[in-house]
């Protein structure tokens, strides 16, 4: 494994790279170029220039080699919603009939079991598994604060700082939303695995995540699990100032009824009322909206997430993800479930799901759906996702003469319509690289290892 | 490339093989067994026996030593319906906004290029893709006939042998849906690239047809385009006898809505008039039906072929796939226009967006995914899509340590939920190895080569 963090040799730092191919610039400007130098320092882009070609040397300096890198580079990707343990579900709820929330159950059995430690190795896993595929910055929508019987760990923080490790560990950026969570529906108390989530009321939940210090590699965001485990009264406005916040959103039918029955509001109208929407706050799934809460959620520039492997898998349906655009709001990506670990596969399924809903094509260009596909300031980074001079220094390079890849122009289309996870042969974060194509098979016997000692803690 | 045919050399034939973990059996019986000896002769199994040990001599005879096959092997997968040549348009068409029919333009484009020795190159390719993703038999949808000007080969059969040729090159059985097209729209005449498609009629297309000769790899079977391209009156019977019939069924709405206008009857019923529908019968997408067009589909036994990841490229929606097994269907896959090569994707895809179609899980058990998936009887191959004794001898096997399959239990769910193309590391077809991991790439270059020489005969 390459070492991640303070410590990584000099060796695995990028200081030059040929980019045979590469996705630069950033908006509208953004275009695939070919013959791309860049240049790193201290984690950041110092040169971007297409067109180069060896023996072309830096005005200041001479021209030291540049190793090339075949293939279509792309920026690194934004996993902005994430519950790192849920990995260790994937092929394991498929069997017989059921909903939303009857994997819901079998997902709380999974959560009793972790401690501080087996939760660092398993998330450690987990990320490297993301980075493998391309993520760079990790949001970790994190509730299993407390010990199982909702007493604290010695640390208050010791499950929150035990994914900060794995991030670090894998070598990805981490914003850690630590959420939020006293009720277990309208007027319930936790119940059952939800007691480890609770921290009793918001002001305890606030001084506890004021112990957790931000880093280059972290920002501490803040989540409310939903609006059925918020108390209205808990809900408190929202300052940008304060970094990111995440919300669940509308995921299910059942928690607009229970909403609107309980205050009259729908989960956006409450979340409105309470000033928590804005340009600092996500909300995750947003997939049963009325009109007004689109224009709410697009008026106050709030980022809407969409997960849509997970939102197929759990059967929730196929959020507005278009009209949320055209009304203001803009679009995130998450893997969620991990059912998939795949942010190509996100990117194209917001707009392959939405032409299943519409029954037309083209909702979304491919410069949009990366940008989606790398939207790192709804996590509070928001100087990475592009190759321009001044980024932080991701680079993620897709192998364009694959199975899937090859004949398809090696452009922007290649990388949202044909692409997947396993094309990713070189991923660098901040200037250093933490995967090559090779590696994936040490990944997999990690997930392996992790997996099976979360599952013997669980007693299955 | 391993050579496949009568001429491939002994060394690539299995003649036994201890699978540490398969899928054996048929239908309700199958399940996944570890520690499966298999043997095999004249490509078929003659034994299949779970919990085997080395040491263990078959009676008969001392015991050769048999290759251990790590990972999860399942039966050879059905690609029920392929277009070979819409390969080329991967990643191409996704610029701008449009329909069906846009698409369907840009596709027609690349129709009017190709020529038996270009086509043979390209489906080589194509059918080399398929194979890498652990497919066995592919049902080719071919009404490419004649050439640009509708004028004959020398071979009026030129087009379809090339397809066959290019089959046994790549090692997979090919169903060749030999395509009868007659007109443009109801009442309209071919245009177009449509000129190369025609046969003038029912009887001359027949004609010609029988003059492939069917071979143990190669079924000829036919088909109707659709009820727009075949005039009423020359929509036969169809007698089982004669093998495979595929016909497109409403796919689109317009479709829908044209055929009632022209003859007061659903395109299915149309079918059903014409005696065309039937268990030898496969109705290809099958998406916008009325409920006496799922009755009429499941009482005559017919087949209904999805095309998942088509259907969600083209924004067809999602069509009934439950309804339709309840009322006595059988259900089949294909990967279509190739927008995605991944029979592992299609059999999940028919779950997944039949859950976002009914906001519930647990539609289909995995067992009946890996059934559509090997549905080989609907190509007319009904020996093959098992591991039984007597069954052809294909197997498929899956990495189950990657990052996508680690830690999912190693059974049908890892096959169906987590696995994909990219985990298929070694594909037997009729007892022959014909692909093993660390081929891809040279699969990649041979596909890039193709469509490079197609786009420049489209001038592009």
């Amino acid at each position: 494994m390459i070492p991640a963090g303070g410590s990584a040799p000099e060796s695995v730092r990028v200081r030059r790279a040929w980019l045979e191919r590469a996705w630069i610039g950033a908006g509208a400007q953004a275009r695939v170029a070919d013959d791309v130098l860049v240049e790193v320092a201290d984690g950041r882009f110092t040169r971007v220039e297409a067109g180069w070609r060896p023996g072309q040397a830096p005005e200041s300096a001479p021209a030291p080699s540049a190793p090339r890198v075949p293939g279509l580079t792309v920026p690194g990707l934004a996993n902005a919603h994430s519950h790192a343990f849920h990995r260790a579900l994937r092929g394991r709820t498929q069997a017989g009939r059921g909903t939303f929330w009857t994997w819901r159950e079998q997902m709380y059995a999974l959560a009793a079991t972790l401690d501080p430690d087996s939760y660092r190795r398993l998330a450690t896993a987990v990320f490297r598994e993301m980075v493998a595929t391309g993520v760079t910055t990790v949001g970790e929508f994190h509730y299993l604060h407390h010990r199982p019987d909702g007493g604290r760990y010695d640390d208050p923080n010791a499950m929150g700082h035990a994914l900060v490790e794995a991030a670090a560990e894998a070598g990805l950026r981490i914003t850690l939303l630590d959420t939020l969570y006293l009720s277990s529906g309208f007027g319930r108390a936790p119940e059952g695995a939800q007691v480890r989530y609770s921290d009793g009321d918001a002001d305890a939940w606030l001084a506890r995540v004021s112990d957790v210090r931000p880093a280059d590699h972290l920002v501490v965001g803040r989540a409310y699990h939903s609006v059925r485990a918020v108390p209205r009264g808990q809900l408190r406005a929202h300052d940008p100032a304060d970094g990111p916040l995440h919300v669940h959103l509308s995921e299910q039918v059942a928690e607009n009824e229970a909403c609107l029955a309980a205050t009259g509001l729908t989960p956006t109208g409450l979340l409105a009322e309470a000033g928590a929407l804005g340009p600092a706050t996500s909300l995750v799934h947003a997939t049963h909206l009325t009109d007004a809460d689109v224009a709410l959620l697009g008026s106050s520039g709030s980022w809407a997430c969409f997960c849509p492997t997970t939102e197929r898998d759990l059967g929730d349906g196929i959020g507005p993800g278009r009209a949320l655009h055209e009304a203001g709001a803009r679009l995130s990506l998450g893997s969620d479930s991990h059912a998939v670990v795949d942010l190509f596969e996100e990117m194209r399924a917001l707009e392959l799901d939405e032409r299943l809903a519409t029954r037309s094509r083209g909702h979304w260009s491919a410069a949009e759906l990366l940008a989606a596909g790398t939207a790192h300031a709804s996590l509070g980074f928001a100087d990475a996702g592009r190759i321009e001079v001044g980024a932080r220094a991701d680079l993620v390079t897709l192998d364009t003469t694959s199975v899937r890849t090859a004949g398809t122009g090696a452009d922007e289309a290649t990388a949202v319509f044909a692409a997947g996870g396993a094309d990713v042969v070189l991923v660098v974060v901040d200037g250093r690289v933490v995967h090559e194509r090779g590696q994936e098979a040490e990944v997999g016997r990690q997930l392996a290892a992790a997996i099976s000692e979360t599952w013997a803690g669980a007693g299955a």
